[in-house]
């Protein structure tokens, strides 16, 4: 028995729609501000796949690609664009199936996902030929805006970039991690007892990926679109992170 | 634009170790009054399935369980107990994958899980030859659990039971929905529009597997045991729901 716990997510307001090369820091303070927060040590960040990629001009003009004989096979057997199948090959480093609207890779950041996390919806005023690519480094990227929110606020906060993404099994997308840092990605449980003082048999914790579920949770989805969330009471210890803890390496997955 | 959204998970206090029999909405209605919370129409109560499938009485004793010879095979292959391995075919449909330490099946209640989800941690002071199942209908639990909580509080409440469940392709558990009433499993995105008007193209949102995620984020693990969590202002819509909604059938899944 022990006493009570609260974590709590809050969507931030004012957030604007972000743009190529926006600072994504300064968009994150003002809507802290919009939202009368101030970022505490402690507190992660929270920020979606989509304004962390536009910010760093993630756009592609698909009228710039020339799809490879491979992407025009592929996109016969996928039912997609074949420009889009050529960026989806671009990004990934292996093809593991593939389906009429769904081509399931293993993205070159080295996790399993659709389409290679390309995603044609919310790109902009450019309309149906503008694609979106994931950011280039997302646990770089969440260091950078780590670094820039401690420099500017004081406040030790870790920071977890997130995208909505399929999974085996089951039904639905859920938010998952793809750059963090300043939190652990994966909870190591293996050294600590149970209630009775025995090992525990389920070993690890996909604490990064808990806390994306939960922040997409918030966010909305579609024309609601609340991209920044603020998470306050995770426990968590704090150390550098990596989103790479959470892949499970070929080798060892029973399942590719 | 819009304006800020809030969700907040509270872990109760007060909450005892479960046993054989126990009126778990007693426990739920106590450890709220401990917690110094009322019940409101729209939370979401999330119970750990260790807590329900004790009151429910799942426990078994390993010596009462005589193994077949299929169940020594694959003991053998898994380096497990016979005795564990004979339940875990029990309770399931279909074996997937085996490896030493885990047996990946396709429980009887629809979903891919490690070893059907059979616990030999914090089952009791009976010691390592007490094993847990999970409970007979989690979805019937959840129901008859939301009745009882509105027939006490007058609050229409969504009630959800979770499992730490592992996945293909990522490293850790997460938190995922096995049982659930009055919230929908999943969450139709497909009619609505983007921030500019098209279709969106993630079509389904794992919005149950989502809060299950971000509950067990804050119930935190072993030794501290926090099973029952308050979730308020969870964006879902009041219907009866069924954990089914996030089982994607066998035909369609391409990682079986």
């Amino acid at each position: 028995m022990s006493g009570s716990a609260t974590l709590t997510l809050t969507a931030l307001a004012g957030v604007p729609n972000v743009t190529d090369g926006d600072n994504l820091v300064a968009i994150i303070l003002s809507a802290l501000e919009a939202s009368a927060l101030t970022l505490q040590t402690g507190d992660v960040v929270v920020l979606a796949q989509k304004i962390v990629s536009k910010s760093e001009g993630r756009t592609v003009d698909l009228a710039t690609i020339e799809p490879s004989d491979r992407a025009r096979e592929l996109a016969a057997v996928s039912d997609k664009d074949p420009r889009v199948v050529e960026l989806i090959l671009r990004e990934s480093t292996e093809v593991l199936r593939s389906r009429p609207g769904a081509i399931i890779v293993a993205h070159r950041l080295g996790f399993v996902c659709a389409n290679a996390g390309i995603d044609q919806s919310n790109v902009g005023a450019g309309g149906d030929d503008r694609v979106l690519l994931l950011p280039k480094d997302p646990d770089a990227s969440s260091a950078a805006i780590r670094r820039e929110l401690k420099r500017r606020t004081g406040a030790d906060v870790a920071v977890l970039v997130i995208d909505s993404i399929g999974r085996a099994w089951r039904n639905g997308t859920i938010g998952t991690a793809i750059g963090l840092s300043g939190l652990p990605g994966l909870l190591d449980l293996r050294t600590r007892p149970d209630l009775f003082g025995r090992p525990l048999q389920t070993s690890e914790l996909g604490l990064a990926d808990e806390l994306a579920s939960a922040a997409s949770l918030i966010m909305g989805q579609a024309a609601e679109g609340r991209p920044i969330v603020l998470a306050r009471g995770v426990p968590y210890d704090r150390r550098e992170g990596t989103m790479r803890e959470l892949i499970r390496p070929k080798e060892m997955d029973l399942f590719r």
